[in-house]
């Protein structure tokens, strides 16, 4: 069985496509359409991606909205060049990744039109990323007609969290009426990482209390309690938490209200500069961590001092987290940084020795891939990095759902 | 040797003399000046404050302005009705309680005409504080001419903060030429705990980590690493961390952006909401923490809502301290809510044990007055409860100022 996995933005559109019926589901093709809308488009287009069989195609061509660049796509996977399949009929569903599912949604589900309408109703919550996610749904509604489609949001994982951690001490009509309160995002892939990590310790989920660290170009860190989500960093919107690429993550939100009267910024342009110009940007002029450790190890005292803020940020989550927890069987590091950086792993686990977490450093620097355990063999609380893959948990998720569907 | 200590607001004179050559400090006499400016003001006197011998004087009269609170204040404590001085050479320094020093003041300091060009520049970082602060310097040092006046500042202890725990993830101009940074405030109680912590403990006081958890009407608590603050949850301002009687706490930033789009507040507005209309009193209502008790006991689910999620937050700082510091001495409640209140206590600590925290319910629920243990005999952790008192320390400060001034 085959199913299709869209990401859509509001100039890109992200697929591939999963032979579901191994043992280990895999990817038969993936691409990526970029500048939709442009005068000229680019889609990059894979077969058998990251085997040794994988073939790259490159087409430079008007990508005037998504439907072409969708239709693009299947010409490609259905074609001569470099086709998987023989036509759209043999593709069972399609999982669409959408950001926002607010408290509407606390699973994956079919989307059908009343989950359209929810999720347009969830448009001011993410305005940014839910309208090109609609986008992607509509257009693939389109080309694929009868074929099931799966929403698999980002917050769902994240709706088992309690009233007395999801909620602001802010007035209470604004989440009665405005729906200001955590959602936490990233679920897919904390989702993912958890299950990873209790086959791993070989424990049901249900018995697994875990804190997954999803480090990349947006980063969130999750108390995960019996297997579901208890709390995490990222709150209303992903702005909230640790140090990121661009966003500041957690902040005195007075300091908002001080430089738009010092400095005179409109909140649009706050907004913007707490986005896209702070965190790892902000503090030391770039946000790709591997030029900030060469630039670091170089003398660069603004670049150490990002990496300090960093890992000391992290320490603190994981301190909180196991506060809230009472009990921890792993730390889970993955994504982008979790997944490759074994200074910043280190430097973040780095003191917790009374806490139960004692590193192995050999472990951590070992450059195996796949799931591992980089603590030392004695170390109550395991340290874990487990790669992550959230297209393929759309998938999963998706064919989840069509088997309840019947 | 006697020594004032004035602590003034907007429209408000607190004030308290000691006498300083007892083995152990005490008030002689101490008040309150409210509704300065009004057209009718309010002067709350007392005479041995505490003590059997207590004398009240209340006297409802024009206080046009600071200096005649004061005076009236001075006449008091040397007059025949209530007098506890000749006159105001028997007062050998006064301190004052300034809220923000910036980066300027890592100590206490005597005040000269630079110092006060100092607190001026710090105005713009404590607004509605700073102001009155200078009124109050500028006030008696007109009415005391040469008595030696000493500036203690909320802000001072908090100088030992490393880079790395007191920057921001914002761009670094936002701390270079605007001084947008971590302060932390209330740095007076929580050295005063710290030290009373110390002794209790029989450490010194440079050998002790601590985590202080000032909680009152405002809240802030503080990782004490070998003696000396190592992180604060307050911020740039004192609207940041834990929940509070009327202030939010820690929201994600992006609440504000989405209020200003969603609701079309200004800035103004969302700064007065999360300041003063959040907090206890924007989840439940109340901000007394009695009636909200009270309340949550006769099972309104809001008040039982703001306990839970008060006690958590908690919870979660203790945790991420524990993280920062490593290991742990003590944790050290105090103000208002930390010195009375039971409940909040044992929720704050509750599911600590894995981390070495075991609470004693009998000590802890004992009324006993005065500093003491309310942990488990075994407990890894020691849990203290320390009454604090800022004005005594202020008084110490100043003292240690006067002393060093030779």
């Amino acid at each position: 069985m085959k199913i299709l996995v869209i990401n859509t933005g509001s100039s890109s559109l992200k697929y591939q496509l999963f032979e579901m019926g191994a043992a280990k589901p895999y990817p038969l093709a993936s691409g990526l359409a970029e500048r939709i809308g442009d005068s000229l488009g680019i889609l990059t287009h894979k077969k058998d991606p990251g085997e040794a069989t994988e073939k790259k195609l490159v087409k430079e061509t008007p990508l005037p909205d998504h439907a072409t660049a969708l239709r693009l796509a299947m010409d490609l996977m259905t074609g001569s060049e470099a086709g998987v399949i023989k036509d759209a009929s043999e593709i069972a569903a399609v999982g669409h990744r959408v950001v926002h599912g607010g408290e509407h949604f606390h699973d994956s589900t079919l989307i059908t039109d009343s989950v359209i309408e929810a999720i347009k109703h969830c448009v001011p919550l993410a305005p940014l990323h839910n309208p090109p996610n609609l986008t992607g749904i509509l257009t693939a509604k389109a080309i694929f007609e009868s074929t099931p489609q799966v929403a698999v949001f980002d917050t769902a994982f994240h709706q088992s969290m309690a009233p007395e951690v999801y909620l602001y001490a802010l007035p209470y009509e604004c989440y009665a009426d405005k729906g200001v309160r955590r959602y936490g995002f990233h679920g897919t892939s904390h989702w993912y990482v958890a299950k990873e990590a209790a086959a791993f310790l070989g424990k049901p989920l249900a018995e697994v209390n875990l804190i997954t660290l999803h480090l990349g170009n947006g980063s969130s860190i999750t108390a995960v309690k019996n297997g579901k989500s208890m709390d995490t960093s990222m709150g209303l919107t992903p702005l909230a938490g640790v140090i990121m690429g661009t966003r500041c993550g957690d902040i005195d939100p007075a300091i908002i209200f001080y430089l738009a009267r010092e400095s005179g910024l409109s909140t649009d342009q706050l907004d913007d500069m707490l986005n896209k110009k702070s965190g790892f940007k902000g503090i030391c002029g770039s946000n790709d961590l591997r030029d900030i450790h060469k630039r670091a190890d170089e003398g660069d005292a603004r670049s150490k001092l990002a990496l300090d803020m960093f890992a000391y940020r992290n320490k603190k989550y994981i301190g909180s987290y196991m506060a809230a927890l009472g009990r921890v069987d792993a730390i889970v590091f993955t994504a982008g940084i979790g997944e490759n950086d074994t200074q910043a792993r280190a430097a973040t686990c780095a003191g917790l020795e009374n806490m139960g977490v004692v590193m192995d450093p050999a472990l951590n620097a070992s450059p195996e891939r796949g799931i591992r355990r980089i603590s030392a063999e004695k170390s109550p609380v395991a340290v874990l990095v487990a790669p992550t893959n959230e297209e393929l948990e759309i998938a999963n998720q998706t064919l989840a759902v069509l088997k309840k569907k019947g």
